[in-house]
């Protein structure tokens, strides 16, 4: 019996801030499984700020989705069907993007990893013991070569990453801050502990409450934002600051239009400041390592972390525009009726 | 006897374009030398871009001229009177900052390198052998970690760092492109090995001849200007690439104001490039290690340099605006009558 699978496909490529009928559901028959792959359903369906750059009609680092193709996405499913061995039914799985938005896809193992129940629950597969856990070990302790003492500044504090990141920092004898949009978000921060923080969109001048939380001036900056928190901290780097760009979700309205504001080439020259751009593909092999770690740190407690969950596959558009303006507490998710 | 000491003062902190009537030049005695130091006279006066931001009135990584000062500057000069024990009368010495654009200047031995005059001319010492030569290698091998087969962009290409800049990359394996304001100066670029390059002034478009010049991408990004080149530059990165930020010749008419323009995020995460600011003041203890090599290269001809000399202390205000306007061929200098 073929199983019905609604998905939802790209209308258009955009250049501004996207818009809920930027994508549309579709109603397709679910495929089945040829010899070597599976279908699965999805429990968990991720939402991240990447997929923004994917519908852009600008370059990107990895191929974009292309008008009438289903959106991509990662998700933790259950297999349905199997005709690979070693995968039956029932089997937890999570692909970071070859799922996509829908309800099934046909997957093959190459493309997806086991989820071991004994490491944490199915969505933290999609959040610490995923790709954003990899990102904020990986962007603080490879790139951003985090030490001890250093005061870290970290933007987008409460979401997915962010809180991540925060407490890794706070662990390896760092000292955190946070810049999140509200004040709510901030006590969840503080609550982290993160020592301290500005909710931005309540802050008229960012770069002098910046200097009176931090005097003795940024070490390190995780950035997941770009736009005015990037320009705020760029005026406040202590010497030798690492600038660490793992995002850039300000953006998102303008991604293919010119971003035009203050450069800091003094500042960064006077600092001797490192700027770099980080990609967590460019570590895949290494994701493990960071996994084993945080499968630890999760298990006793040291890191928690919270999810924000929409219920429902029609959800969707609305999910990733809710993190697209910073909405989301947390690791935003759209869960799938099981 | 008493010796005139003709010397130029700072009237006022500058925001914009300096213009002549920044300093005034005034007589005064030469200093008697006292125990342990001696009095100088100046062959070769230095002019350079670093002393912009000396008398712009915003943070720097050094202390600044104040208004009534002499002004900061290097200089190749002669013992004409010494009462400091190992340094007598007619000795050669060089000094970085310490001298100012004066005639005179009483030194103490711990300020001065000697000038070797087998090692070099007596010039070389403030271009080659000197800070510029540091900045060059330390420039290229430390910060930009250079490589056999890099597509190096230099811009300023035929100022002092940038023309030792592209010649010790031709020499260790790499290939330099340069930007230069005119075609005479591309020329002279040329001349030393450069692979190919833009005169800006004569180019509408810089970030499609950049793409046209190296269409590969830029590895390694030698900047002297920041401005107009460094935009064209962010858009034409290699996966990988190294900005170091070396000088910002190009703020030269908006120090204390701010820089608005184009920013890159996107491009710098895509491409996973690292921005760094460069200072060759960091590396002072290694500066000897950087000079042996240079002077080699200098001795066997594998290194040429140009210079760029007025005569007169009384041009130095307007040699300092032709390296601001990048008017230089080479390296700026001031000779005095001997």
């Amino acid at each position: 019996m073929t199983k019905l699978n609604r998905q939802w496909r790209l209308v258009r490529l955009v250049e501004g801030m996207p818009s809920l009928d930027d994508w549309r559901l579709e109603d397709r028959p679910a495929p089945e499984p040829e010899p070597g792959s599976f279908l699965a359903r999805a429990l968990f369906l991720d939402v991240a700020p990447y997929m923004r750059a994917r519908i852009a009609p600008v370059r990107n680092y990895a191929p974009g989705v292309r008008p009438g193709e289903v959106m991509i996405g990662g998700a933790v499913a259950r297999i349905v069907a199997s005709r690979a061995p070693g995968w039956k039914e029932g089997d937890l799985v999570v692909t970071d993007f070859g799922f996509g938005w829908q309800e099934y896809a046909l997957l093959r193992p190459e493309a997806v990893r086991r989820v071991d129940p004994a490491l944490g629950p199915p969505e933290a597969f999609l959040d610490v013991l995923g790709l954003n856990g990899a990102t904020a070990w990986f962007a603080l302790f490879e790139t951003g070569a985090l030490r001890p003492g250093d005061r870290v500044l970290i933007s987008a504090a409460a979401g997915s990453v962010g809180q991540l990141a925060g407490q890794l920092a706070r662990i390896a004898g760092a000292v955190p801050f946070a810049v999140a949009s509200t004040s709510a978000k901030l006590a969840w921060c503080r609550e982290l502990g993160f020592e301290g923080g500005i909710a931005h969109r309540e802050t008229p001048d960012l770069a002098n409450a910046l200097r009176a939380l931090v005097p003795e001036g940024v070490d390190l900056f995780f950035d997941n934002t770009a736009g005015p928190i990037h320009d705020a901290v760029l005026q406040n780097l202590a010497p030798r600051a690492r600038v660490v760009l793992v995002g850039t979700v300000s953006l998102a309205d303008r991604l293919g239009r010119p971003d035009i504001g203050p450069r800091f080439f003094r500042e960064i020259l006077v600092a001797r400041a490192r700027i770099e751009g980080f990609l967590v593909l460019d570590f895949e092999k290494r994701w493990p390592e960071a996994w084993a770690r945080l499968a630890d740190l999760l298990r006793s407690g040291r890191i928690r972390t919270r999810y924000d969950v929409l219920d429902g596959l029609e959800r969707m558009p609305e999910a990733f525009l809710r993190v697209l303006r910073g909405e989301n507490l947390g690791k935003q998710l759209v869960r799938l009726a099981s």
